[in-house]
């Protein structure tokens, strides 16, 4: 079974794992999030892209939620005795990353291109693709003014209520190589349990990948990234009750109008149904380890019968 | 006393140091070498600036004898593992001065004006100026072909013999802001005991800078790297028998003809002074401590009394 995921960063990427491991890693795309791109110290940043990949490789920091295991701070501590810029926290392991990409795209190469060569120099089997190999880049706006996403994000603490996004770059953004035919060759698509505003929608506002997934002819499933109403981590639940009027299932299905079939939720908002129009599949979406994150993935992969 | 040094990387840093803790920090001018700098991982990296700027705020490795003390590998080791270029050993504390830095660069600020605030970071009252802003880079012509500097020096291990040198951009870089000026209002100048060719040449090879040391009407005193006609490391030695026909202390101040009044020879040369054109000051030269380092800047300095 061909399994095509829609994922933001570190919630996403645990589904993903979870996909990967109950689906095969040859079987499963993997359509990451560039919105909150960022460049930082001269380095081009994917933060989402980077969440994903670590996760698959197991070199995720499982406790502190983001980042690599094992992580040092020494080269910004470093940036920090120069005075330079440190609010976004990179550490030692990482920036290696960011320095081999940043190089690479200065040279001329694809996004896309450059991290089908990173995932296959950890040994990685699973596709994952950029949305797009275009500029695309998430501004929140807010009372205070608008942000790009990781100014509202970490530099602010996403403190800051939402009023609006904007998708810089979306208008003109094609689906990068491979988007659009994993899609089309998928037997079943997913919405991994990322914020809808912020990490599933500036995947969705690139048009051929929404048209895409409007013309689909196999299931889509999203999963709710809300428990009881209310995120584990992040501004999701406030976002959802400011733009959305409300966190239940249906709020939450309401995002994705036209492009999914069901959407999985957890076991505490089994009586708050109310009001969805797709199919809602019970479940504890809780990814507390290794099994949870497996029984969620069976559970949206159970829509398709192997 | 105001004194300038002019000084290439590692040895010469040793030694500024010692003029510095002999002269006080801020009567000295560092004049240093960029033809060594190079782009790598697409950062800016000067060696020889930084390896001074290390040796003021002893922060180098005195072990290791280049870099930083506690350095740690890992940005690196992930550039390894994401199969990027890992020939030029970049160590995480070093990569954050060079993150800042380029980011400054290009941002279109001039490398004198970035190190002057890396130097004022640090707390140092020293002041430490690139030879030129403008690209100035050391080719080195081999039996094998021309490299870079740090292709022939780093990655080929300088084994192959050197026939000729070419300093790319000098004819038409200008000094840096402050370094004129620093040479005209010395009381003293000095060569460190740097490699002639590869260290101390590049800086020469700017026209403005070896005019002003021509024109000069105070003492310059160059301090031979060499030892019984043997380099403490490096290969000055072989290049000047090679380039010069020998490594007496008259070769040495062969290199620097017109330009030095005296040179600062070991003892071990002491009777080997034989066709030098200039005068000879014989001591201890082996920094193999802050003593040593001390006792020869005193050596270099005592040519004016104070």
């Amino acid at each position: 079974m061909k399994v095509v995921v829609l994922s933001g960063g570190v919630g996403g990427a645990r589904f993903v794992k979870g996909v990967v491991e109950v689906a095969g890693p040859r079987d499963v795309t993997v359509v990451g999030n560039v919105g909150d791109d960022l460049e930082v110290l001269g380095m081009h940043v994917s933060p989402d892209l980077d969440s994903i990949l670590y996760a698959l490789a197991g070199l995720n920091d499982e406790r502190r939620g983001w980042g690599r295991e094992g992580e040092t701070w020494h080269a910004l501590d470093s940036v920090a005795a120069f005075h330079g810029e440190t609010w976004f926290r990179l550490g030692d392991r990482d920036l290696g990353l960011h320095l081999v990409r940043t190089e690479a795209l200065r040279a001329g190469e694809p996004l896309s291109a450059v991290m089908a060569r990173l995932v296959r120099a950890l040994g990685l089997e699973t596709r994952l693709l950029p949305a797009t190999d275009d500029r695309l880049r998430t501004w929140i706006t807010t009372p205070a003014g608008e942000f790009t996403f990781q100014e509202w994000f970490v530099a602010r603490g996403h403190q800051d209520e939402v009023d609006a996004l904007r998708f810089e770059g979306a208008e003109t953004a094609g689906a990068a190589p491979g988007v659009l035919e994993a899609i089309a060759g998928a037997d079943l698509l997913l919405l991994a349990p990322s914020n809808p505003y912020v990490s599933l929608a500036p995947i969705l506002a690139v048009r051929s990948v929404r048209s895409a997934l409007e013309r689909r002819r196999v299931p889509c499933v999203a999963v709710s990234p809300l428990i009881g109403g209310r995120t584990v981590k992040g501004p999701a639940d406030r976002m959802l009750a400011r733009l959305a009027g409300g966190t239940s299932p249906a709020h939450v299905a309401g995002c994705y109008t036209g492009l999914i079939d069901a959407l999985v939720v957890d076991e505490a908002d089994a009586d708050s149904l109310d009001g969805i129009d797709v199919r809602a599949i019970v479940t504890r979406t809780l990814m507390t380890g290794a099994d949870a994150r497996r029984r969620l993935a069976e559970a949206a992969l159970g829509v398709v019968p192997a």
